[in-house]
């Protein structure tokens, strides 16, 4: 069933009754995903018989996972404390590594009350860095002993109560090691007596617990999984990421390479509260800040020159702004090159160089125009041709700096996207204005 | 096994060879995305018979379809006309369509030589809009007649030879009419004689085959699916997309928003070749150049102004710079949020509002410590009193620029990350130019 405003204002009156029967079966009928949505139309005494309900069907965590995070943690805090031990205990281990993960004021206290055995899978979850495997993990994991057979295999998945997701079938050895991996339909279609040890591909790929999300996910997408086995130190199977976190994680490495450009975190979000943006954007406008008054200092340098020419002043940001444009063209084709694997297509070298033989020949045309431009609408040759060599100059700086950086921020293993963009827009914006107001000083000195 | 410098050796010196067997045997153990790779490093008579190894063992399709777009149409451009048409013919229908799509000049040609009941096929597949479900599905699909027992679907699983990619089964009626879908595991574990028809949903999440590729990226994410029937305008079942079709349609969407704030295309990567990137980025530098210029020109108003009070010339950098920074930040949030669906969790109306009160905080700081400063640095009190209200005032444009004009764009149904970046930058530059120059006009008419 999908969410609709009929649903919607049934639901909403079915929480106000008494009966909870009725709620939960139209609760059990939508998607997790669809009944986290309805969370931002409640009111607060909705929101709490809302969970209650949530928590009998046993949906309560896989619905509030989809919430957005700010959002999430408000409506943690909400629930009573009883209640929500409650859930950190009952729900899927990663789901409740997660909620604790959010609730760092209230942590320590709530793990206290949780059972010992679960307390302490909860916290060797918790202790994988953020953006690791073992954080992006489902620990519910169906494995079978590889001396099985086909059929022994089938009557154990039969066996199984909840719908798990099973797409292969993981087989380990005595030590709970990682030695096999089937797909379901391999096994489904083997001779009922076939042994797992003669079905399985024993080359499986798989990640440790602390490799970084975003390794796991280019895997997946090299090898076109559906799921990725995690193992520990010892090689025994801990959990899986399947393909639908493995798209979260690309969409989330999407937006924090799209946000290293403006300089914004991750977490900055339309939803997002006013002073969480204001306090994350204020460093970057700093920066900003900065780096324009440097700029502005290279421009008073000049100042005598301009007063003497004071088109020159009319026209110096047409060199740095093209310059910019340059620069961040040549970067995010790079940056967004080494993001997604293209560099195993073509060296490194190759591609600065290119990039560079774009960049000057658009720099040499664009300067030529706006030379022209300058010569019809200010009446001067001199300014015409300082405007376009000091735009080819540029050029030259702005695709030589913006192919370079990214590469060099990668071998030294920083992230490419993010700063380099500040970074080649200022040397974009001072070579501009130096350039174009130091030949415009030279000319005035000697042609005029 | 995995592509390392050895086996690379290997492969090559197989290539020269005349027993193809045992190069065989190596190709058949190595994924097609790692085969893919291998292109780059051989010469042209080897890529003829790498080709031919890989036809014989049917992984060609797969392999050539791992490569970029520029590299893909070279080396389908070296392979000899029958065997094109041969690779055509026998690969599957959805690869030959992707294929023939990018032999736009010799597509005619070798239409004509495929067999007319494929040949049919093709050209019903080549008539989906590009970036449509009908592009991006794979036509191969699993189906059962409803009417089957659980017994019976699984001894027509076992029938089919080839290794497809099962997840689900989806049940058809007599005319071919999607009517149901069961997962694989539920198939394996109901007992035998279940009837399909009280084992499958009947509620089943589908597109058409015209759908927006990213429109069903969306709904396979929201549902957290593994495959995604197709359905054509009768509802009959004609393909499915798999999520790793749809973890690529994200990567390029999110190239495409990338590359988008940039003025960039999306094919224009770091491997392309050196005239199409030149005349791909060639217009964007153009517009730029028009409005760097239309910028001059209202600073050209103020020559008289800077003539006067020549620091002027120097400082107006600061204010259409950070001016821009504000633009691009509330910009680049807002346009992620209507990409990944954060609006679902806030109105338009309030994410503006948010936009503005941060934007204008930020100015009002930014402002104040841009007048001091100015202040310290130039020993001007006006000058810096001027450059503060103008930062400020500029923030408020950049700001509510930043998030309307994405939403503006959006309920146009265009692309609210195209364009929106440049033109903004232009508003919050003209402004930043005009406000900072204007009020020094004033102030140095009334105040001097």
């Amino acid at each position: 069933m999908t969410l609709n405003s009929t649903n919607i204002a049934i639901i909403r009156r079915l929480l106000g009754g008494r009966n909870s029967r009725p709620l939960k079966s139209i609760l059990l009928k939508i998607e997790a995903s669809d009944l986290a949505k309805l969370f931002s139309l409640l009111k607060d005494h909705e929101i709490r018989t809302y969970i209650d309900a949530l928590m009998s069907i046993d949906k309560a965590s896989d619905t509030l996972k989809n919430l957005p995070e700010p959002q999430l943690v408000k409506i943690l805090k909400k629930i009573e404390s009883p209640k929500l031990v409650a859930l950190l205990t009952f729900c899927p281990e990663d789901d409740a590594a997660f909620f604790l993960d959010l609730l760092d004021d209230s942590k320590e206290t709530l793990l206290a009350r949780i059972p010992e055995k679960r307390r302490r899978r909860l916290n060797q979850l918790l202790s994988y860095p953020e953006d690791s495997a073992g954080r992006a993990m489902i620990t519910k994991v169906f494995s079978l002993p590889i001396e099985l057979t086909a059929q022994e295999a089938i009557d154990e998945l039969r066996k199984r109560h909840r719908e798990e997701a099973i797409y292969y079938v993981y087989c380990v050895d005595e030590e709970k090691r990682l030695v096999g991996v089937a797909s379901l339909r391999a096994l489904v279609t083997a001779p009922p007596e076939t042994r797992l040890k003669d079905l399985v591909k024993t080359e499986v790929v798989a990640v440790h617990a602390t490799t970084l999300a975003q390794d796991v996910a280019k895997l997946v997408q090299h090898y076109d999984l559906i799921a990725i086995p995690v193992i520990d130190e010892n090689k025994a199977l801990i959990g899986i990421i399947t393909v639908d976190d493995v798209l979260d994680i690309v969409q989330e490495q999407a937006t924090a390479d799209i946000y290293a450009s403006a300089g914004l975190q991750e977490d900055d979000r339309v939803y997002s509260p006013l002073r969480f943006s204001f306090k994350n954007r204020l460093p970057w406008m700093l920066l900003n800040l900065v780096l324009a008054s440097l700029v502005s200092s290279i421009v008073s340098f000049f100042e005598a020159t301009m007063s003497q020419l004071i088109v020159l002043a009319t026209l110096n940001n047409i060199v740095a702004g093209i310059g910019g444009n340059t620069a961040i063209q040549t970067l995010t084709v790079v940056t967004r090159g080494i993001a997604t694997g293209d560099f195993s297509f073509i060296s490194y070298r190759k591609a600065i160089l290119k990039e560079l033989l774009v960049g000057v020949s658009l720099g040499v045309l664009i300067g030529a125009c706006a030379g022209l431009i300058v010569y019809f609408w200010r009446q001067s040759a001199m300014v015409g041709i300082i405007i376009c060599i000091s735009m080819i100059l540029n050029s030259f700086v702005a695709s030589t700096m913006g192919a370079i950086i990214p590469i060099v921020l990668k071998k030294l293993n920083w992230d490419p996207a993010s700063g380099s963009g500040v970074l080649v827009t200022f040397i974009t914006d001072s070579f501009g204005f130096f350039s174009f107001l130091g030949i415009a000083t030279i000319g005035l000195k000697y042609f005029s």
